[in-house]
């Protein structure tokens, strides 16, 4: 496999072309953002712990029967995947109220749900990434109605199978984004990363934030808690 | 029938008690604000004529068929309604792009929708009065979901009736605010107001605005559009 030339470079990931058709080759970024942009660093290792955590997690949920564009990892930073032309909303799943959600609401954070939320989010970083409703999306033409069906069943799937996986590892699974794509013959694949950049990860016993809230709010060093989610994962930094 | 003690004042109108059980008496104010009371003006007449339009529109809408608060106008700036506990959900009715929802999804204004949508706001000015989904609304018990289907349902068959009322007049209806209450029963019923403080109205061949805008945007004098709507609504100020 033949890694080409520069498809797309993102906030925290580039992508390639390969030599195969609808494979496309992506590198992990070391580059940590929040707030749309505003705040930014590099951290060294970083893009290392979120490919090894996306790669690890993508792995479970396909054996939990998630279909993902998720090929496989080539090495600390690289993996391979199938070519999707990514859907341009953003999904989130919540399981207890934080951030945007408590913000919007009024609510305190921590409030636990009796049942999962699922929230489309409009993917254009010029307009903040604004909540929307299926009526936006019809209206936009993002997706058809079966697409948007699939998207919310798959992501209340993923939230299922994932909160039990970070449960045995003594972690609530608070909230998390996902990115859906369509594949060659039209189907919904899971895509992008599923890290503690994208998720919302708080310690069982002492609600500690093991995810990007350490960064977005300055409450301790990235590289430890990644570090620390991996290897409750089993997975190890080579 | 007897005015008693003043139980709530709102930015644009008042309610007081009366001496009849459930029965309240509104007086609107010459009020106007925009911009959550950021911007705000005193102007003569503008009570009564949104007073005579909300009564007039409500009469028409109740022999539709949609059931309402409104007992009677009792005078210029006064009429009767039957009390009701408001359910804090603002519904917004669009057939054409404009305002928030232009901003929000990047789209043009004047877009024709094939079909209208309903938004749902939380109703709580500290938080900016922001969009919510059915999950939020079911999170924050503010409405069972049977209440959701009628709430919508009864916002989309306002916008029908209206929007052949209006265009009878030359008259654009591009959206609309409508909020409910629940009666002793437990019946939803229409309250609060439908007027040019509440709609988007644009003139059918010049796309002139014929509503808040006006006032938001700082394009002409209020009284003389809202005027301008009562007369062709075949009302009159007295």
């Amino acid at each position: 496999m033949e890694k080409g030339q520069l498809l797309y470079e993102g906030k925290a990931k580039r992508l390639y072309a390969t030599d195969e058709a609808n494979v496309l080759w992506v590198t992990y970024k070391d580059s940590a953002t929040a707030f749309n942009g505003e705040k930014k660093a590099e951290i060294a290792g970083k893009g290392t712990l979120n490919n090894r955590i996306t790669s690890l997690l993508f792995e479970k949920l396909a054996q939990a029967g998630v279909p993902s564009h998720f090929i496989r990892q080539l090495s600390d930073q690289e993996q391979l995947v199938k070519q999707v032309e990514i859907v341009p909303i953003e999904v989130v799943v919540r399981n207890l109220s934080a951030g945007s959600l408590a913000k919007r609401l009024g609510i305190e954070e921590g409030r636990v749900f009796s049942e999962a939320i699922a929230e489309f989010y409009l993917k254009d970083d010029a307009l903040g990434d604004p909540l929307i409703t299926e009526d936006h999306i019809r209206l936009l033409d993002l997706a058809t109605a079966d697409e948007v069906e699939t998207l919310r069943h798959n992501a209340l799937k993923i939230n299922d199978v994932l909160t039990g996986f970070f449960k045995e590892i003594g972690v609530k699974l608070v909230d998390f984004k996902v990115e859906f794509g369509r594949d060659e013959a039209g189907n919904i694949l899971l895509a992008d990363e599923i890290s503690p950049d994208t998720c919302r990860l708080w310690d069982m016993e002492t609600n500690a934030k093991l995810d990007k809230d350490v960064f977005r709010r300055d409450l301790g060093d990235l590289t430890t808690v990644y570090t620390d989610i991996l290897t409750r994962l089993g997975g190890q930094l080579t």
